[in-house]
């Protein structure tokens, strides 16, 4: 991230051509750049107001609702000018450019939720949470990282680091006075106290299955050889005709896909190219995708028509094997690993959603709990509970070293202070903020 | 349209991933469901207050700045309230369905716009400046929609207006005072206001030619035979690589376009499959598109690679002949109508873009002039000069029969006023909001 002294303006709303859309400034310039953009004297903070906008000819860009935010009273802490224009591309280009030409420059992805890190408007797991939040794509993430957002997990985070601290001052201040054994009565206090904060980091560590999935979504990669229905069954599992059907073999070029909602999670079902020899150069691009993609896959839809296809012993994905055109086959015994469809006649397949499921290991989530949804916050937590685990063998054994438990105390705490950002490296924190758009 | 007694509901910005999206409700209800919405007891008007936004079961959606617009003084002059959300299109949806469970419905596409135009707050020739501007594609075109939704232009069409309405005035005056011939030193007067308010229509309606290209677009459709370099020529028109290109015939199936600005003018080149028979049904698709394509164009760029090709007498469309890979043959004198490039060597373009901007008439604009820019204005605009014209032939002749004047003076009156709106049939006012998208 570049200096935060700079005064920095983005497009907040999507590229697009629309009723409105939101430019904002940010920094020490920004109510200077308001005054020559809009000839206003002042701006009273907060107060919605219409004036025209003058490009550096004094040509009107654009008449627009202006609304300023003084500091610390913004989303970045820093004084902020959100201008509310027509929503159209080519006139965002135009005002965004005529704002550097009066001193501010464009900002990097992130870098408004990067200032309000900066200015302890929010922590790290806050903003995190707002990467997350924008791109949620089920009521479920959303209320989750909502949570995140707000502050609450953070609090709940806190809640545990605080109880690590008192657990430590215990311990330290019996460090001090005594030079004796530890007093059993607690030791057993110490003893309990711990037990309980581990449940609770397993609990939270446990989270992250179901959270991660819930916030990273799923690739499931539909393979097999041409013309057995793989296009047919993303439409039959999208229920549209996203997916161009033919009877032509070969007629899946470019890679289609569907995203759907399963428990939540956002499942992305990716149509792949017959994979085949070919003579024609475009159609093996695309078979050299289709591969490429089967290797990112989550999972593995691989399709045939084959009635009496024999799954792989061991395939390198999670993979479920599907016979296509069920309706053709005579009606013989399903062998368990294989799920009979016929994508012509819609029949199987709540059987292949359930299948997909169990393989996932999709279970329904608790609006009240706290679910971790990013690898770093997962890495973090599970950091914390070794050293909490760690502790645990120190504190079960007969000759309780005090020293060394103090140590792995602190450790968690440390674990947990750089899940809120106080003690993390900048490549990791500048890797969080660059993930959020522009604008944001 | 449907009853403005409704409350409506709309995003207001693209459907996307970003830091901000604006979700406007504007209606008698808007308050009330702001206030169910918040819990909170009221709202200040103009004023930005961050809050949180509460479900139906008392769940937290999302904590977003929200604006109240008391009526009259808002964009629709209705009660208005816009939340700024966090740019998520699931957390949308939601938002936008619990605020219908509270009251609202779902606004129809430019039904804020319709409102203000019901309200009184904008008149028709504005209600069209705001689709045209939100779709404006050039710095041109923007400067000049800027001022039909400021209401400059109409202010020029009122003044154009009150000058018919004065001339009508003297003139029924004249009718009631006098039962002889006019007055000679009056008919002079007459002439002269008259031809100056003509010479005035006269210009406005030349400013249609390049002020519907400005925003509308053109599109220029390219077609051949297969492998003579079409898509080559979409790329070094567009100077990046948008369309596939490979070596064997046959390989664009879809139609691809580029959109570039030439003289302000959006210009859209689309591509095309190559014209020939095939037995492969998605070409043949792909080649029924390109026939319908040459429909529709504007423009035809008809490609060869055969150097002595000889152009069409009367192509049925304005058509472009151009001979590809002008490198491979023998340095032939160019015969006039015949454009000679190669996108290999990226040699001609600028011949090919000249030909192109004198076939189509693109003339540079003057940013202090006014320009007609749909249809309906140049209807409304020639009719008023036809009446004027009329009128001349009337002012011309010996015996001035003033009665007929007057008629065609007030034909002239309303043409000028369908052109505000005020006399406008419900069906082309419904028109031209439905041109709007939703949300505004």
């Amino acid at each position: 991230m570049m200096s935060s002294s700079d005064t920095i303006v983005a497009a907040a709303t999507p590229f697009g051509y629309s009723g409105v859309a939101i430019i904002r400034i940010s920094g020490p310039q920004s109510f200077k750049i308001g005054q020559k953009l809009t000839k206003k004297p002042s701006f009273k903070p907060r107060l919605a107001t219409l004036s025209s906008l003058y490009d550096l000819n004094d040509n009107v860009i654009d008449t627009s609702l202006l609304t300023a935010f003084k500091s610390p009273s913004s989303y970045t802490g820093e004084n902020t000018l959100e201008i509310s224009c027509h929503g159209n591309p080519a006139l965002i280009a135009i005002l965004i450019s005529t704002i550097c030409s009066l001193g501010a420059r464009p900002a990097d992805a992130g870098e408004f939720t990067f200032r309000a890190f900066i200015n302890g408007k929010i922590d790290l797991i806050q903003a995190e949470g707002v990467a997350s939040l924008i791109h949620a794509k089920s009521l479920e993430n959303i209320r989750i990282q909502q949570n995140v957002v707000s502050g609450d997990f953070s609090s709940r985070i806190a809640l545990i680091r605080n109880k690590i601290i008192n657990l430590l001052s215990t311990l330290e201040y019996e460090m001090d006075i005594s030079e004796e054994d530890i007093d059993p009565s607690l030791h057993k206090d110490l003893f309990d106290k711990h037990s309980d904060l581990l449940e609770e980091l397993s609990l939270l560590a446990n989270s992250f299955a179901m959270g991660g999935l819930l916030n990273s979504g799923i690739r499931v990669v539909i393979t097999g050889p041409p013309n057995v229905g793989k296009s047919s069954l993303l439409n039959f599992i999208s229920g549209t005709s996203r997916a161009i059907v033919s009877k032509a073999p070969g007629t899946t070029r470019d890679l289609v896909d569907v995203e759907l909602l399963i428990s939540g999670v956002p499942i992305k079902f990716i149509d792949t190219a017959g994979i085949r020899k070919s003579k024609n150069t475009v159609e093996e691009e695309g078979v050299r995708r289709a591969l490429l993609e089967k290797k990112r896959a989550d999972l593995v839809l691989s399709v045939s028509d084959n009635p009496s296809l024999k799954p792989k012993k061991n395939p390198d994905k999670p993979t479920l094997y599907i016979v296509n055109k069920s309706d053709l086959h005579a009606k013989t015994k399903t062998s368990k690993p294989v799920i009979h469809i016929s994508c012509k006649k819609k029949q199987g397949l709540k059987t292949l959603i359930s299948a997909i499921k169990k393989t996932l290991k999709l279970v329904p989530i608790h609006s009240d709990s706290v679910y971790l949804s990013t690898p770093r916050q997962n890495r973090a937590i599970l950091s914390c509970k070794n050293s909490l685990s760690r502790a645990s063998v120190l504190i079960k054994s007969k000759n309780l070293e005090l020293e060394l438990l103090s140590f792995e105390l602190r450790e968690a705490i440390d674990a947990l202070d750089s899940l809120f950002g106080k003690t993390t490296p900048n490549d990791i924190i500048n890797n969080i903020f660059s993930t959020l758009c522009v604008g944001k």
